[in-house]
């Protein structure tokens, strides 16, 4: 069936999956479901300890078995050691027929490969996947499917029961013995654990794993105590070097910082660039120097930010220091500046549920007047590809990226024209991720292209010295520079989907075949 | 059915509530059950406002009908405006049959009793009432009945599904457009909204009614916009005297300075007065004297407590002023200067939930060594009643009593052996609302007796120099002074239950009958 972004979504995989394909951005707005809950173990008595010797241990309390979801967190990012030692533990167990449900899975998870390959694994909820995992899925190594989810829709996704975390494993910088995690502190401060709490909330067996167990209460409580059956100790849960980084040096690429001014300079000649506007932008070195740009005119015009969004970096938090911005909601930490900025009081840290939710009543992603985005693809009806890469691998993450351009007013996508020989403007993307109707405007080093559905947006501009032009211009350009790349081919089998934000199918991800010339 | 402390529950109440009759303490340690969830509309378009203009346009909105279950906070105390608002409303508009849950009714609320006695509100949930309302009720004029639950009562009956708040109605001290709730700031601040927060969590729709709107973000949020369909603002939502009062001045009365005196004395010769100890305690008189007198051997003797609970007060937050505690765990706020003590980084909000909640995976109070409570009457078996008064009368709340005496290492019940001419300590409570299984130690000021199910307790006093007896001793010396006082006089009809925290049935409340000389 054909979706909303025109993509053919094979029968089988909505009768497998039981899901609709997707029929827009709002289609669910209104809708009214019954959250589901957790099957909850009642603690009454004083004297019990939730304190287990190990992994094992908490994995035989929690009755592990063949066919069980268990939940994990992407806060440590590549430094992550948490996944890699519970299903090291799953597998000597024996235990088959897993689905792993991660807020996102990264090149740290490369050594659970042989766990797809053995049957251990059979299905993959993730935002994406990177490194050896997804060239794994791509090349039909995963039993199941693998479900590509934005972080709300991950929220929206085991809020509904849609996904049944069965035990969720909260790596926890800091815990006590009755399982108050906090995301700060420790060895592996990551600073925030938003993306665990729903595990938190709607996991049925919670388990803590922590480096650093301190005295109870161990307050306040990024994961409740009300929420933890047990709590294990380990050596490490990851590597404090590759969790947060040190701040990215400002790019001195001229390319990119040529978009970031272009970016900046449409930012303030739009009506939402005000007193109190509010603003998000990744982790790419365009984004961050669109911050730093934007940041200048904000002062020359004495114009302050409401609040600021994120996945946070040094450039953001700076506002907050330069008392630029009133405050900053955080879901996560890139650099051990973001994390330090957790000291102040204006920096709040927010669930992925309060962040990007579709399925609650009103999410921060809805009150954004700014995103900035980057994208692997942009084809010519705005339509991003932020998973695949374009020789056909998964290779990347949705992350808040549909989230956020759903919900901000303005949702600008940075994308240099060419990415060596690779146009990034196309005819049409390899997948979709994030449908055309949320993306307002595109900007690449050739120039700038505003989704015709925003008419305003175009009026505004009419006046401003930037070089507008259509998106078939700007794939044109790219088309005659490099040629029109010749499509990926991949074989019938389909091996992921990519899931909107709504539950609904955007697209699908099929296995790689080797190319073959015609 | 007779239940564990002994009280006959007739059947038909079993029947009509579909309750059990209470077990013991821990019976239903280690239950399972799957947690309930609120019917939830989804708000994913960015241009929705969640402002309406008055509380009858959110009743409307909320399809406010006959038969349902509004839910309602007393962080406000004796200046709540809140219920009476909306009941006015409701009444109004002529819905009948409203089961009232509340997290506290008092004084403030006298102005629904009209509504009891014309049918609009025909059901009451609540940790108590007073004033006129508890006359209303034990005079028959409630059609339904009075269900009396303690703090973690409430949260164990809204969680388990068992109680299902159609509309929970959050009195915001601060709100912003989009629903994010806090407790503090504004002119009606009563410092944390603790007991709202299961409301929010579980309720089908959540309108918030301040008096103090304020810009997006109202961050950290206390109860978060994404649980929140409708704001309201009105001019008041409260009387900010009655709210928070200034503190109380220590008391001078000689009989609760020797109570304090000793206890104080058998707290700190228990093996749990250690550096590290946790303690709770009321705002009684004695209660405060004890903290106050406590405090003089912390310092004395270099102990330091890791955390204090409660039901906050002065004298509690000034452990913290002096740095003789590591941090306070707070539910409510009783007096000015617990609300200022927010300030402190180490005096955390926690939720009902959190502090009490039986049917979690374990609470604050599960964690406690020291809770101080007091009693309208004890009795042999070291039963505690707190909510009907030796008149027979609804008069006082349950509030967090059973669930710290049970969770505590060490209950302690301070009680002047006579209250004017009425014994505190009796054969046989009126109602008995904390079972004597959770009750370790009962002061007066003619003597200290432990329950003797703590030989433990009995053996580390053997050489302390304290007025011990036995309960029937205490009881004997009260008889002996003012006579063994008639049994207050009741008619058939059932008006109210004391739920245990775990949900069954702890005792009746009958209707009360005019005194008939034998």
């Amino acid at each position: 069936m054909i979706n909303a972004v025109g993509r053919d979504i094979p029968e089988e995989i909505l009768k497998i999956t039981g899901k609709e394909v997707f029929h827009g951005n709002n289609y669910y707005d209104g809708y009214e479901y019954k959250k589901d809950g957790p099957i909850t173990k009642c603690v009454m008595n004083n004297s019990d300890s939730k304190l287990v010797k190990s992994i094992h241990e908490a994995l035989v309390k929690c009755e592990i078995k063949d066919g069980m979801t268990p939940g994990f967190h992407h806060h440590f990012r590549e430094g992550d050691y948490i996944v890699n030692m519970v299903m090291e533990e799953i597998h000597k167990m024996g235990i088959k027929d897993i689905t792993i449900c991660a807020s996102s899975l990264g090149k740290a998870h490369d050594p659970i490969v042989p766990y797809i390959e053995d049957g251990t694994i059979t299905n993959i909820q993730s935002s994406g996947v990177r490194g050896k995992i997804g060239e794994a899925i791509s090349n039909g190594k995963l039993k199941g499917l693998a479900i590509m989810c934005s972080h709300g829709g991950r929220v929206r996704a085991i809020e509904t029961g849609e996904t049944r975390i069965d035990i969720a494993f909260i790596g926890a910088p800091t815990c006590d013995d009755y399982g108050n995690c906090r995301g700060i502190g420790g060895k592996s401060d990551c600073g925030v654990l938003s993306y665990a709490m729903v595990d938190g909330d709607y996991a049925d067996k919670v388990v803590a794993i922590t480096d650093c167990l301190v005295p109870f209460p161990n307050f306040p409580a990024h994961i409740s105590m009300t929420k933890v059956d047990y709590v294990v100790e380990v050596d490490a849960i990851g590597d404090p070097k590759k969790i947060a980084t040190g701040a990215a040096k400002p790019t001195t690429d001229q390319r990119k910082l040529m978009m970031a001014e272009y970016c900046t300079q449409f930012v303030v000649n739009t009506p939402y660039f005000k007193d109190g506007f509010s603003y998000q932008t990744g982790v790419g070195g365009a984004s961050i120097a669109s911050t730093i740009s934007l940041s200048k005119i904000m002062k020359e015009r004495n114009i302050r930010m409401r609040f600021g969004v994120g996945g946070l970096t040094k450039p953001m938090c700076d506002l907050l220091i330069n008392n630029q911005a009133d405050c900053m909601l955080d879901t996560q930490d890139f650099d051990l500046d973001a994390v330090e900025s957790l000291k102040d009081l204006r920096h709040f840290r927010i669930s992925a549920g309060e962040y990007a939710d579709p399925f609650n009543k009103g999410a921060v992603v809805n009150k954004l007047d700014f995103v900035i985005l980057a994208a692997l693809e942009v084809d010519i009806n705005f339509n991003c590809n932020v998973v695949v890469s374009s020789d056909g691998i998964i290779t990347g993450a949705q992350g808040g990226h549909p989230d956020t351009a759903a919900g901000a007013k303005c949702a600008i996508v940075i994308a240099p024209l060419l990415q060596g020989r690779i146009p990034a403007i196309c005819t049409e993307v390899t997948t979709v991720t994030t449908p055309g109707e949320s993306v307002d405007v595109v900007i690449t080093d050739y120039g700038i292209a505003i989704n015709p559905g925003r008419q305003d947006l175009i009026e505004a501009m009419k006046d401003v010295d930037l070089p507008f032009k259509t998106i078939e211009e700007l794939r044109d350009i790219a088309y005659s520079i490099v040629g029109e790349p010749k499509k990926v081919q991949f074989e019938d089998r389909v091996v992921g989907i990519i899931e909107s934000r709504d539950g609904t199918i955007m697209d699908v991800v099929r296995k790689i075949k080797k190319f073959e010339f015609s």
